[in-house]
């Protein structure tokens, strides 16, 4: 924490595009389809990666949406990413299930995971589903949200797909951001807390060095002395910061431990950075639980209540210079709103990358305007 | 985070005693035994709350063991705490439980929620049991390590029992330190890490008040501007900060309405200070979830891989001036063995306490020596 400001909004992960434009969720959905059908996926699948991905960007995201579309599909071509998996789901206890995802999209592993973990919650009130073999899912906070969209409580976690933070007190990068999404039934769909166990996601640095900005000290260390590092160019030299030091490091663990060892996938020095080798299995693991909260009470009531919890939180007392108390889920809520209104915002950067993906594939441009 | 020393290690949440004595754990457990069976708790459970009490002492979660005592005996003698609940549990689903604690120690509550747990986890590979009308019950750590134990992996979290800690951007103390332990299967027992959800624990603030020392900047924050307050005697005025701002806040939030507002137990606003209210029934709030792994992979396989991985982690390359890398559960194994063997450090001031209670409870003074 910064302690000069210590009650700083949460950093702005999609510093400011003067140079973008905003396109429509369906322009980006059908440039994803298109893409991923032309390097060999189902087009039934397509549609739903397609989907999982752009709600990514519609919900703030940035980082996990269209921005990643080039990479998945460098990977697809490498033969990295199997884009026709043979998805394998097994129940090994009546509440517990364990998918193999034959190497292919996340997106499509851990949806699969979301609706099993339902399935078996509505017998047995509470479900756990590990994957092994899978890769890059993008948002956690979409998986969070499948079962929260069934009135139910969901809980995610994964290995993230590159290593970029130490064990607290080394110098090696052999831990990543690993995720933590909570998704509970809201009135508007569900309320969800997703968040890295690194100070920001590495998504958010990457956007950083995109838009030439510096980092503000507390994200990053050197390797060597473990001073400050502000160049997002410089990441590759640098640890990314745990939440909490040493109890975000120890959380990064434990996730790690039970999305990737206990699925048997990859965890530590094991992971396979995808980026750096588009040609290798990530091996990539998740878990996903589903809580059946009508169990505990009705689920109107527990809306209810949670509603008044909320708007209680939000209506105290604030600090000097705090204009608005920010809720888990609000800026969620807020961007999705506003980008189906008014389109997803791109950088220039990205607009002409994904044109240059478009036409190596032969696939029409991602139409603009909204 | 510190920025200048930005790789420091864990707080020491056990300033040096100087001043102090280390005693037996069996004198404390005698201690706490006849000091509770004076005010009208059953022998049997004085005996169980005795072993968990003074398990936090041996872990080193000094502020959740013997520190307690006169606390609780405080709440008993002013009918906030129930001496002689009817601890009833109910199977709300074939892998949920819900407890109701009657008021009575929380030790005892999430004993049998972790029972509970593990027995049903047996049937359907994981169990989740949630409980209400509960109270404090110590150290998490002790409870997640319950299922590790059975070699099943525990998970726990509950509402702290006073909030001291705002939502991001607030100046009212609405949030606890909720904290999240995960406990996994190893040789010796169990691999524990424990978190509070804040940057440190209100005991170790207490702690250092005892000691009379300042805390680091970076703890708490004034409540009127949101400046550092370094002096652990005026903590009142202050807002414990969570861990890496909005994110340690939005977890808090979390754990707190799955471990408290869905048990149907208190969150938020609604928390009564079990300090400051003594004769006010709490409703203290948790959760245990417990997992069967050996549905995943042979229990010594499991423990084997997270044995390579944390040796490896262990191993890595150090940061400059980082003497050792520690992981979660190693001190808490360190302290446990030396503990057992040397003693419980206990200070001049809660030595002094406790005599006083004995001397109030007309039971045996806390016997010295090792």
């Amino acid at each position: 924490m910064d302690k000069n400001i210590p009650m700083q909004s949460p950093p702005n992960e999609r510093p400011n595009l003067p140079d973008g434009e905003r396109v429509s969720v369906e322009a980006v959905r059908s440039l994803i389809r298109d893409a991923l059908a032309e390097v060999g996926v189902l087009p039934v699948e397509a549609t739903t990666i397609a989907e999982l991905m752009s709600e990514a960007d519609l919900t703030g995201a940035d980082a996990h949406g269209v921005f990643r579309l080039p990479q998945y599909v460098r990977r697809v071509r490498a033969r990295g990413l199997n884009p026709r998996p043979n998805i394998t789901v097994e129940r090994i206890a009546p509440a517990v299930g364990l998918i193999d995802g034959d190497n292919g999209f996340g997106h499509l592993v851990m949806a699969r995971a979301a609706d099993m973990a339902v399935t078996m919650a509505r017998e047995t009130g509470v479900a756990w589903v590990g994957a092994r073999r899978s890769n890059h899912a993008g948002s956690a906070g979409v998986y969070a949200a499948m079962p929260a969209a069934q009135s139910m409580i969901g809980i995610y976690s994964a290995v993230a797909s590159a290593n970029h933070m130490a064990v607290w007190g080394g110098a090696e990068t052999l831990l990543g951001t690993n995720p933590l999404a909570f998704g509970l039934p809201a009135k508007d769909g569900a309320l969800v807390f997703d968040m890295a166990t690194t100070v920001v996601s590495y998504g958010t640095v990457k956007n950083y060095a995109l838009q030439g900005l510096d980092m503000p000290e507390g994200w990053f260390v050197n390797r060597t002395d473990g001073q400050p590092l502000t160049d997002p160019r410089r990441a590759a030299e640098g640890l990314l910061l745990p939440i909490g030091g040493y109890k975000g490091s120890g959380l990064a663990l434990m996730l790690g431990l039970l999305a990737g060892t206990l699925n048997g996938a990859k965890f530590g020095r094991d992971v396979v950075d995808f980026n750096a080798e588009p040609g290798r299995e990530c091996n990539t693991g998740h878990f996903i639980i589903a809580l059946d909260l009508a169990r505990f009470m009705p689920v109107d009531a527990f809306m209810a209540e949670v509603d008044r919890q909320l708007h209680d939180l939000r209506q105290s007392q604030r600090l000097p210079g705090i204009e608005a108390i920010r809720l888990p889920g609000d800026r969620r809520q807020q961007c999705r709103l506003e980008r189906l209104r008014d389109g997803i915002p791109l950088s220039k950067n990205l607009l002409s990358e994904l044109d240059g993906l478009a036409g190596q594939l032969g696939i029409p441009p991602l139409m603009r305007g909204t």
